[in-house]
């Protein structure tokens, strides 16, 4: 693979966060904007959102729910109802107080100033649960009624000090699922079932390897009874929590009071269920497979798939180059993928191509006049980095393929990077071995107690991230805790993350 | 048409208002939230919405706009920047001044205080003309970055304190088109571009006949030099503003200072331009083909188009039945219709009849066994009522073009409606016998002078809701302004409105 390094791209291995910003301004695709920690998402970065966001959107569908749309603001009164859901997060979030505003007194130049104070102030949703839950109550009265299947799609802001472009930002944007099913039995499968949708679309769609597990206590999401998340690893070694799928049992339901009657004639509470992901899989693309010349973007996820450059000096060779290009795109669009033609006249192919490898466009054509006299275009890869010299009905049909190759070879790519960067570590040396140095995650026994795990995250900064599900998450027999020595129940992965 | 009139809907000519409020809860398509005046839209609301969204996001990309993501929150100080924008908005808007919460001192209940009060108090975007153009001041530097072609779908909040469900609500849902351009006149060809794809989309899909024109300079957008709206009119005799799209010239451009150098090596201002609908169509759906039986939605935006009932009191009948009916939904869905099969067993025909009739569902089809033996299905029409006996073949080759006869004969309708109910008035008496009997909208000559418009609206609440484009809303050499009988300017149409 040629990374050759041009101009303006801090290289991953220099400073991995400088190249993640210039990766990002490089493929244009978001800014900060005034109001500190909020972005502006520029139309190539939403346009990779909304690649995401259908195919999530499609699969969320498919599996029987619904979108709705629910208030952004909630009465301060709500979030108190749940104990644990306050103190995660009423804490840091943006309060309403004024209805408007009002010029101010004195002689001064013009000076807004609010007015109109709230009898009860707003909260601007940092999550859903409880205005829906507030909501829904009355739409569920009998066994029947159930299972309800939500899900919005929504702004969200929490108060974040230290923010990073699509990772945390104080406004993003999300997907909410929520449920409410007549037995914890069927909200656990709920929980299961969002989950393997969440590692489909980071795997089949975004290319990015997960490890689907569950969280500890500690990291649970403030309300939940237990917490489902699909973890991914970047290329920096650091983990990344790509979309989380909680069961939160009675919990919202008994704050809420939200009752149904059971076949047995009996008023039970809901058992419910909340599960998201966000614009945050962007930063996981970016940080999943850009390299030293920008963006690199799977194909299913790609807005432009494939970009063709015409190259010609003048009028003769355009007349020679431009038919066979417009061929070529409408021959691709036929076949159902998308295309763009650079056709600038301002630029240089040089510059273009510069361009669209910033912006990580899968496959680039280059069609010149001595290619059409040959009978071949170029097709350049995006992600290998080579070259091919093609017929262009060869290239035409064997496009669709190709593509669809791209993405498997990118998910094996990242697949055996996360392989090859969990090491099994039985001891506490071990273990600060590969996270100290920053090395991927280390895959060690622990008993399960919150004190062990407290004191690895303080000595090392690194975190349990998932305890992997099934046989790989469970310790044997002879396992003993790297920290206390005691005997294990779990082997989670530790990493230091985003 | 037979308008039979079941428990629990208001008559039309009853209690209009009433009306609408009882076809949104028999349609479950919205209902009040918590927070006075926000409204949660339910998922057969919502899926409506996403129709009309999908529909027109289509349209706005294929001419030429890309969709982008700007902040929920601007500075106080940027909505001072532009003076009549600033009085047009920054006054009734929700202010954030805080960025946490903390526990009330005291022995009481945990009571919740805002904390963190903000440098610069924020407010929930109102319209994204301040927030857009100063962040996109940097993405623009020469004649070649133009036109700059945004679009983004987003929540809005306005602090409305009379509010309708649709309506007019605090928040609500809406796109907003902005764009820059070297000069005006493309800027006003923008314009105009993007009121006929209101136009189409109000037309085509939602079947709701629209007058397109200008609006006057007291109902012109805060900030705009001209506005142009669609405006549609209900059965109650009531105008809906349905759409705006607005030439802004250079008034944001200087506020922000947002220039450019041109092809002459002049730096200049450029000019731009705003453009939003939002969920207020959902209203203008409801009140445009609602009838006493609740809602009836045009095909092309009916989430569900053709709703399949099977009909059988035993196992023998329901062997008989269900295989045509299955039958008959796998072939309208090949055809490319979006079916429903009601298949609960919970309920009686009749009561599903009641139920897809209210939410509008366009076609019906009933399979009883009797049916199954004459080698015939009955078919519903919900707007026109009738029923046909078909034969499951004919029905299916029939299906497509009877939803698009459907959907023609909806917009005749509404557009003989309006044209029925638009008069033509040359005197003030005329124009009061008009409005005050809510009779619809008079056409009247004007002089354009702002007196007389406020005379109007002072004494019959009527306002001019469009200047008609070309000869229809231009005066003719001897018309005379029904209020002061000056020269005539202009033929507005005056009605009361939404």
């Amino acid at each position: 693979m040629a990374a050759e390094t041009k101009k303006g791209l801090t290289p991953r291995a220099q400073d991995h966060s400088q190249w993640y910003l210039d990766v990002i301004a490089r493929a244009d695709l978001a800014d900060y904007a005034p109001v500190k920690g909020c972005m502006i998402i520029k139309p190539y970065g939403f346009a990779i959102w909304e690649m995401i966001r259908d195919a999530l959107d499609r699969m969320i569908k498919d599996t029987g729910h619904s979108n709705a749309y629910f208030p952004l603001f909630i009465p301060v009164s709500f979030l108190a109802k749940e104990a644990q859901h306050v103190e995660g997060f009423a804490m840091e979030c943006a309060v309403v107080t004024h209805s408007g505003l009002q010029k101010a007194a004195g002689d001064g130049p013009a000076r807004l100033v609010p007015k109109g104070e709230l009898e009860e102030a707003l909260v601007v949703r940092p999550t859903s649960e409880t205005i829906i839950w507030h909501a829904v109550r009355g739409w569920i009265s009998s066994w029947r009624d159930l299972p309800l299947l939500l899900n919005q799609w929504a702004n969200i802001v929490r108060w974040e000090m230290r923010t990073r472009l699509f990772l945390r930002t104080l406004e993003f944007l999300w997907q909410e699922g929520h449920t409410a099913h007549a037995t914890e039995e069927e909200a656990r499968e709920e929980v299961a079932r969002m989950l393997e949708v969440y590692r489909t679309l980071a795997e089949d769609w975004l290319a990015m390897a997960v490890v689907p597990g569950k969280k500890s206590e500690s990291e649970k999401f403030a309300g939940a009874v237990d917490t489902y998340a699909i973890e991914a690893l970047m290329q920096d070694n650091k983990a990344l929590q790509a979309g989380t799928s909680h069961f939160l049992g009675q919990n919202f339901a008994r704050a809420f009071d939200v009752a149904f009657q059971d076949k047995d004639g009996q008023r039970k509470l809901v058992q419910t269920t909340s599960w998201g992901v966000s614009t945050r899989l962007v930063g996981g693309l970016i940080m999943s497979h850009g390299d030293d010349r920008g963006l690199v973007l799977p194909p299913r996820i790609a807005p432009i798939q494939v970009v063709v450059v015409p190259i010609f000096k003048n009028d003769a060779e355009g007349a020679k180059v431009k038919p066979v290009v417009e061929r070529i795109a409408a021959a691709l669009e036929e076949r159902g993928i998308r295309v763009r033609v650079d056709d600038r006249d301002n630029l240089s192919p040089g510059a273009k191509y510069y361009e669209w490898e910033g912006k990580g466009v899968p496959l680039r054509v280059e069609v010149g006049p001595k290619d059409v006299d040959k009978g071949t275009v170029v097709v350049a890869r995006r992600d290998a980095g080579d070259k091919q010299f093609l017929a262009p009905d060869a290239f035409l049909d064997g496009a669709p393929a190709l593509l669809e190759r791209i993405q498997r070879e990118m998910l094996e790519r990242s697949r055996a990077r996360t392989k090859e960067r969990t090491f099994d570590r039985g001891d506490y040396a071990g273990l600060r071995e590969v996270v100290d140095g920053d090395r991927g995650m280390a895959r060690s026994p622990w008993c399960g107690a919150a004190a062990c795990e407290a004191k690895v995250k303080e000595e090392t900064k690194a975190t349990i991230r998932v305890i992997p599900l099934g046989d790989e998450g469970t310790a044997g027999g002879a396992e003993r805790c790297v920290v206390c020595g005691a005997e294990a129940k779990w082997r989670p992965l530790f990493a230091k993350a985003y």
